[in-house]
């Protein structure tokens, strides 16, 4: 199944099988598929937190209006972006990319100032508006590789925000929760929409091309 | 190559080779790809222009601080999302799905009645954020299938987005410019980043897990 058949095959599944385990090695590829997810200047505002836990689940479906996907899933993906960029956050993100390259370069450290003179002193909601974003690129690479790896997956943003840092203690951290996906396998027998086709607006009604 | 070892290919394309094109039927599939999407309740609320032209992209070149790929590139995508939610968007939404599935049922309708009693009423910026963060998704999934085809991308944030709404004339088709996606083959030899490591946060600084 190529990448096309596969986001054909994929769709927004909303009866998981909960007697059905991702082996964890399939887990992992879709982790690093993240991990590997390019973002604005290489900061990697984001996290990911893998949740399997019943009762953390429990509560969360709770928090996302009854969803059964979220304790149905195999593991509950939680994309938690930065609240704000801070000096802290900037500099660990160049100084990793100085250990990990073993060389420093103006052109690198002038860029470092100038985000480090822009960024911090935005206001956290600014700054939060542009790691959610850069927090769904990630989500859009982790729909990819769920695709292809024949993994159903159910991307969710009706969920209370507050309740879910709450439960998973994400505030204390700097983090703020802004998608969850549910890993698992689809349950056919009791989804109503996986015979249903799937629509989308032509390409005529999608792309326009200037040549 | 399979999609991990792609990921890890693709880079921030520096330096693109202006004399490669990329063949018409892999543009197509990325941009397919993009039109497979997932996006909140399923408005797809953005839209992709490819942008050949080359007077075109010489201008969107000085609004996108010089970077050199804007015309190095095969083609370029722009990334458009609505600049807010309207009743005509959100029923035109609903009305094709039903167009396309033949029926329509109590619960879509309702749906349909709850997005058009609460969207379109707050204010456009909240709807912006919304709808900028689906277009990131198809960002993400864009990401994919270029690295996937073996093809060069370089995501962009760097550009004045509303001298990129003015060249394109996106305003008054009530679209706002998100990120630009220059798609291309890289010219290694003028590439001071090719040869860099890629540097990702590691895993237990990225990812927590709650068994």
């Amino acid at each position: 199944m190529n990448f096309i058949e596969s986001l054909q095959w994929r769709y927004a599944t909303k009866k998981m099988d909960p007697t059905k385990r991702i082996p964890s090695e399939t887990v992992e590829r879709i982790v690093e598929a993240v991990r590997l997810a390019p973002t604005s200047s290489g900061l990697q505002p984001f996290e990911l937190v893998l949740v399997t836990n019943t009762e953390v689940r429990s509560r969360l479906k709770a928090a996302a209006n009854g969803q059964a996907q979220v304790v149905d899933c195999s593991v509950l993906l939680v994309f938690a972006a930065w609240d704000t960029y801070t000096p802290e956050r900037i500099n660990a993100a160049f100084d990793l990319v100085n250990a990990e390259r073993g060389f420093t370069s103006e052109g690198w450290e002038n860029y470092r100032k100038f985000l480090l003179g822009s960024y911090p002193a935005r206001d956290a909601e600014t700054n939060f508006q542009h790691t959610a974003k850069q927090a769904y690129i990630g989500l859009g690479i982790a729909l990819a590789a769920a695709a292809l790896e024949q993994v159903d997956s159910t991307p969710m943003e009706g969920f209370d925000p507050s309740a879910v840092d709450d439960i998973l203690g994400l505030r204390h951290r700097g983090l703020r929760s802004v998608a969850l996906l549910p890993l698992g396998y689809r349950d056919a027998s009791g989804d109503w929409l996986v015979n249903l086709k799937k629509v989308r607006r032509p390409r005529e009604r999608f792309v326009t091309t200037i040549d």
